[in-house]
């Protein structure tokens, strides 16, 4: 029941969700993800995920068949006081462990209680008080349920609690401390991220096809997997690496390679959001920007101003969903709409134009587009939108066709147009 | 290996994901929401859900162990051409059934890619035509790999493909020919959604606890969830039933006593979200919006617009992020926002009016506060919110103070201005 003197490094992870709520069309377990790249840091992949209701013998059977194909098993959930948490004693069951209580957890939850809440401790909280025998116990700072860390000559077993907002800093303890990392052994994982817009996955990845032979062959070998999403693509990119500083270095030279490759397609190779970077751009340059846009609805807008200090460069926005609107408060010549509709180049352009003089900025903006159901035509169909940038000294248009459902639509515009101010501020 | 002659009603699924990427920390698992979904309203109840990787073994091993725990087994993913795609081979095998090539499909495969990519098919994609003897072929209307339906003495297994846009449609399929209601005996599940704003979880909890009682002790019994989302709370209501009549009978009275209890509080029973109930609204009146926002950076507008049609009843909106195009394009008097600050009900109050007035339109909005993270004060800390609602016979205005980052304040303060408006329009 004791581990050996120098256990094994921790290698395959299997996580195990408690919870009948997860069984429901309405929640889903998103613990996994953060506990998998915390896993992945440390060198420890995950090999299986696990969904189980509230129910002692789907969790007996299941645990064990987590062991017999992980060396860390983490379960989350099902550490509460009531009898339809059944994690403590399911898992304390199957290790062979008696559950005492310990009266200082007790003593903890009483003072809780007392002060957060001005009411005694329910009797029923002493269960969340019981601990398996051998098991250290590890601090909630945000609820009541203590984790448990429990081991054997198996491997290691965790058990933490489901809310992420308790989970989630009783793991960052654990690594802070450095618990995990000594039993991970010495091997880490890096990672970076590289943004990127205005390719399509299957170019990206053929242009990328020689360096990936480059890095399946380096030592450590890199690995990159290709996702995208909608307007835009991310290549990730990882290594196993004994050194931090080792893995650092080989990443950085190799998000160089891929720069080297993609050019400016690659807006972010740091995490930033497109909406990020281009606030940056616009800091850097001593800029101000204001939008004019229609099938848009805001969106733009909103996404820059998600970003904190934004003030700084967002002057205002006009969001002419009516011609009148375009018009009247942009000063869009009617002739023009009258000439070339609603949805053409010559009236983004005006739009871009009215927005920047009305609001005395360097950078104006102007969007406008069809995001359907309605309003295509066989020339314009839906997700037809032209968009315009226009600064003292560049000027930029396109007319895109999108594909999707309305709030697709108007994504993918809010991505084209970020973009295109990006790719003028770095011209 | 043939299933008797009337099989036993399938009750209990077990949910296989199969892909190495859904155990990074990049992508989850989002098919088994839907199919949870599909299947709870078939009467059919999901008691494991699992997430493995591309591996042979561990595929093997965990669908064994799904099959013992459950009637039904759907899996997902793992149904491409490439070697990474192990599922029907896998399945076919733990079931005993040969793989033979369905010419048919190599056929449909061949004529798909010569007419949607204007390639031949390579030779590779010969995989997915290969069918477990006494298996039924679903077809894919999405993409080339088709779905399997196969059938024991156990219970029924499916397999359907990965991406949701492919696996969706397929099972709605099977959904509308009635194949697995037919299967799935006579109990069906009918649920109702109440989205609820105005009041925090634990008082709407409290005020329902006599109905909960009274649902309880029906027959057949209502269940009732509370959770709480950012900025409103959803009641859910569930009823298992020999009819699906007898249940929409049942829930539709049991939602007419909800909003008997919380009155206006409800805004939707039907699924609407809250931007479309305000649309609505709008078009019931015949009247038009115009929104001025400061701090939600066009969030309101942009979610407005999400909605189909919202082009009839949004003229336009003014994002005044800086106080110059508050008084400038919003007619705000300086002396106002001197006196009472930028962030204050007569100014939000000014911005409705003055968009209102600008725009010619029933309805105007004004919103004004404090995103954070920088910008607050002890008297107006970060989340200070004035919001108001201005129409030709009322005026509403308020200030509120949201908790939580800068986009969780924006999406609030979008959150309750709808409602502000709402209640108006409703009044």
């Amino acid at each position: 029941m004791t581990p050996p003197a120098s256990p094994p490094p921790l290698k395959r992870a299997a996580i195990i969700a408690v919870g009948s709520e997860l069984l429901t069309p309405f929640r889903s377990d998103t613990n996994s993800l953060h506990l998998t790249d915390q896993l992945n840091r440390l060198g420890i992949d995950v090999v299986l995920k696990m969904i189980v209701g509230d129910d002692r013998a789907e969790l007996r059977e299941l645990f064990q068949i987590a062991r017999q194909r992980s060396d860390l098993v983490v379960t989350c959930g099902g550490l509460g006081p009531t009898d339809d948490d059944v994690t403590r004693e399911v898992i304390a069951g199957v290790m062979g462990r008696a559950l005492k209580e310990d009266v200082a957890i007790t003593e903890q939850l009483r003072t809780r209680f007392s002060i957060r809440f001005s009411t005694p401790m329910p009797e029923i909280n002493r269960r969340q008080a019981m601990v398996p025998e051998g098991a250290r116990v590890l601090a909630n700072t945000r609820g009541s349920a203590p984790g448990l860390w429990l081991e054997d000559d198996r491997g290691v077993v965790l058990l933490l609690p489901g809310p992420p907002r308790e989970m989630i800093p009783m793991f960052a303890a654990l690594v802070e401390e450095g618990a995990l990392q000594a039993r991970a052994g010495q091997a880490i994982v890096v990672r970076r991220t590289l943004k990127i817009t205005g390719r399509v996955e299957s170019h990206t990845d053929e242009a990328l096809q020689p360096l990936y032979r480059e890095w399946e062959k380096a030592s450590p070998p890199i690995a990159a997997t290709i996702l995208a999403a909608l307007g835009q693509i991310e290549l990730h990119l990882s290594m196993t690496t004994p050194t931090a500083a080792d893995g650092h270095a080989a990443l950085d030279a190799a998000v160089a390679q891929a720069i080297a490759v993609l050019g400016d397609d690659v807006y972010s190779s740091d995490g930033r959001p497109l909406e990020r970077v281009v606030g940056d751009l616009l800091v850097a340059h001593g800029f101000r920007i204001a939008l004019a846009e229609s099938c848009t609805g805001g969106l733009i807008t909103s996404r820059l101003t998600d970003v904190p200090g934004s003030s700084r460069y967002v002057r205002h926005s006009v969001i002419a969903y009516s011609n009148d609107a375009k018009t009247g408060l942009l000063g869009v010549p009617e002739a023009l709409i009258a000439e070339h509709g609603a949805v053409s180049e010559p009236v983004a352009l005006a739009m871009a134009d009215g927005i920047r003089a009305q609001a005395g900025v360097d950078v104006g903006v102007g969007v406008t587009g069809i995001a359907g159901p309605d309003g295509g035509t066989p020339e314009k169909p839906v997700g037809t939108v032209a968009i315009a940038a226009v600064s003292a000294t560049s000027t930029r248009s396109r007319v895109y066709r999108f594909m999707g459902e309305r709030e697709q639509v108007k994504f993918q515009a809010s991505q084209a147009a970020l973009d295109m101010v990006r790719r003028m501020l770095i011209a």
